[in-house]
């Protein structure tokens, strides 16, 4: 039984696998190289129901990528010059921490993370605090892969997108397919996305949206297929960063996963998924031994300890003991463990998509009380006690180590 | 009909698109990242597989990427540094100029371009006499997605590895899977391969073989799903330079792909894409109305123009007409055409795979005929004529405008 949506999304729709394996058997080619042209066709039109579907104007503003992880490199390595200032949160995942990071040493940038409560929710005026001149980036995670928070930041969007030189940068791997992203409101100049979360394409695929405006960098550059002669990287969105054949498999597993989402109705999923994660969490607020780290959340995350286990010896027996696929440590998101007060192991995180049955969240619920009534015997083993969590406030003696 | 596998090769071998299938209807989890640890093994193993096809001691210096492009931007830009100087062929594709020459600007590089012959091939001691104390990468393409030329450069590869700070890249794409690339032999430091055009995987996927004793820079980094805690990117091949989730469908399809070349045979393979692709080029060499640009080889590449058709038109008429896919143009490889002598508008390329008939290579003769037939009538349209190829010699003019 699979709770671990938040990682990947499954099972995949069945008009997604379909569409997949007859790209597989019969479009031939390669875009933009073999003589035929019907390839540009599903990749023009997947970037336009992408573009449609976040409310973004442009299609060809879309640039693909391999995931999430590239589209964040991009934007980190192209925006960023030296001595600029980047304000982010304590929320991020690794794909941002550790680009930013690197950078920071390479480039003299100076870097601040925002705290976030127990819960994972940022306050948005401690971004606009730190607002000022040198300001170039400000990048946000729309949704916390460890506890579902979606951040409210209206009031930085408006303020950043007046400012003619800094940019907003927002996250929303787990956001894109569970809440409706829409950029007009969101007004981001970048929106990084993967395409096998939420959105329920394949692995292997992810996205940028990228403010036609702004032209950066591009983090590899090569054959383009056409303009062959040019020996730099053609200008203009989407060819300056798709160097190299494009992933035509996980392409097209979009087309139709957007197409399955948008008829079964954004809304309907968000509103499904957030009733059925507030059952879960309410029903774990019963239990006395199961300690939460999150609210309910339309992205169908719940993170939490038992007793006094460590999360991954509570992974360890859901999966072995009752077949349950799970997530538990600290999921690529260091920082964040430290206000959620979980200690150096971080947590356990189960997490669904729109298949997932009531059937399924109470074996899931039976499964849990089995381990606490059994958490006595289920003792720890070899916990190294010299175990420390990085911290937003000590990170740079960390990185120079 | 299929005419252009040097592209993208298809029709893909039934087992791995089953294979493929199969992974996104029964396989879950995120590797590294879920609970469970099949997806573990299918990665391991399908690296072991890749090892041991390329004579390589070690799986885990196989790392994954989305396409050769990336492989070669990994090695370009993690191995030079400011002053560095690099040797090179005229045959590179754009996957490795432009990479090349972006950096050579932002980090002062001395970069060299050896000629190449009428036919595509290098002479391996024009590398040889470039080779000095400065020389800190020698790239060479050892199979020309032009031509189908095969470097030969033992004496090279027996220099290099003997230096202590100079290192060999080899750019794989077009052999692999075509003829046997043996690493013991060519001694690499850096093989760049892609899944989907030998190897018959899928698109999306390539790799990038480390010598273990290398380590350098990655492009990007980012989430690993184990060591979160760590703030900079983990050491070690292959973790250091894979960050955020594993394309599993494309890495899945070179399992079986591997498999399926391995059961044909490689050494069969060669011999019998030689031998079409032989018989293709006498009967060609038989026509007064085509001028050839290669020489019979095992990759199964056939260059040429008809009469003073633009290749363009030609690709054109074998497409509308006869329904034949190919490719034309500079195919992204702009400083060979100048050795080729074939003008500023490169050359039609008929390419095939170990799948390719003689019935259908017959059936592309017979298109071409009715094309020679027919190119009085088939007149050229609306050639620009200002237009101007690169070249090796003036290239520094052309990226400082």
């Amino acid at each position: 039984m699979y709770f671990d949506s938040a990682a990947t999304s499954f099972p995949k729709p069945k008009k997604v696998i379909k569409g997949v394996e007859e790209v597989l058997v019969n479009k031939f080619g390669s875009y933009n190289r073999s003589s035929d042209t019907e390839l540009g066709d599903l990749i023009y039109l997947t970037r336009k129901k992408i573009a449609d579907f976040f409310n973004i104007r442009f299609a060809n503003s879309i640039v693909f990528t391999q995931n999430a992880t590239e589209s964040l490199n991009i934007v980190i390595n192209g925006v960023l010059a030296e001595g600029d200032e980047v304000i982010t949160t304590a929320t991020e995942h690794n794909s941002v921490i550790r680009p930013l990071l690197k950078l920071s040493k390479e480039r003299n940038l100076k870097v601040h993370f925002v705290e976030c409560n127990n819960r994972g929710f940022i306050d948005q005026n401690k971004i606009i605090e730190l607002i000022n001149d040198h300001t170039k980036l400000v990048i946000v995670n729309q949704g916390s892969n460890v506890t579902g928070a979606i951040q409210e930041i209206n009031k930085v969007s408006e303020i950043v997108s007046n400012l003619s030189n800094s940019y907003l940068l927002v996250d929303i791997s787990q956001t894109a397919g569970h809440i409706n992203v829409d950029n007009q409101v969101l007004k981001a100049d970048f929106l990084a996305f993967t395409g096998h979360k939420g959105l329920m394409g394949i692995q292997g695929i992810g996205g940028l949206y990228i403010n036609p405006e702004i032209l950066i960098s591009p983090l590899k550059v090569g054959g383009t297929g056409v303009l062959s002669e040019l020996l730099v990287q053609p200008h203009g969105t989407p060819i300056h960063y798709e160097a190299g054949t494009p992933n035509i498999p996980g392409i097209s597993s979009l087309f139709w996963s957007i197409d399955f989402i948008n008829e079964a109705g954004l809304n309907n999923i968000e509103e499904e998924m957030f009733t059925k994660n507030k059952y879960l969490h309410e029903e774990l607020l019963k239990r006395d031994s199961v300690e939460l780290y999150s609210d309910p959340n339309a992205i169908g995350i719940t993170a939490f300890n038992i007793d006094n286990l460590v999360p991954s010896r509570t992974a360890h027996f859901l999966l072995e003991n009752f077949d349950i696929t799970t997530r538990s440590g600290l999921m690529c998101a260091p920082f964040i463990h430290e206000f959620l007060n979980n200690g150096p192991f971080g947590c356990v995180r189960v997490s669904f998509s729109h298949f997932t049955s009531y059937e399924e969240i109470d074996y899931l619920l039976t499964a849990i009380d089995k381990i606490i009534k059994e958490s006595k015997k289920n003792s720890n083993i070899n916990i190294p006690t010299e175990y420390e969590l990085p911290s937003i406030y000590t990170w740079e003696e960390d990185i120079n180590e």
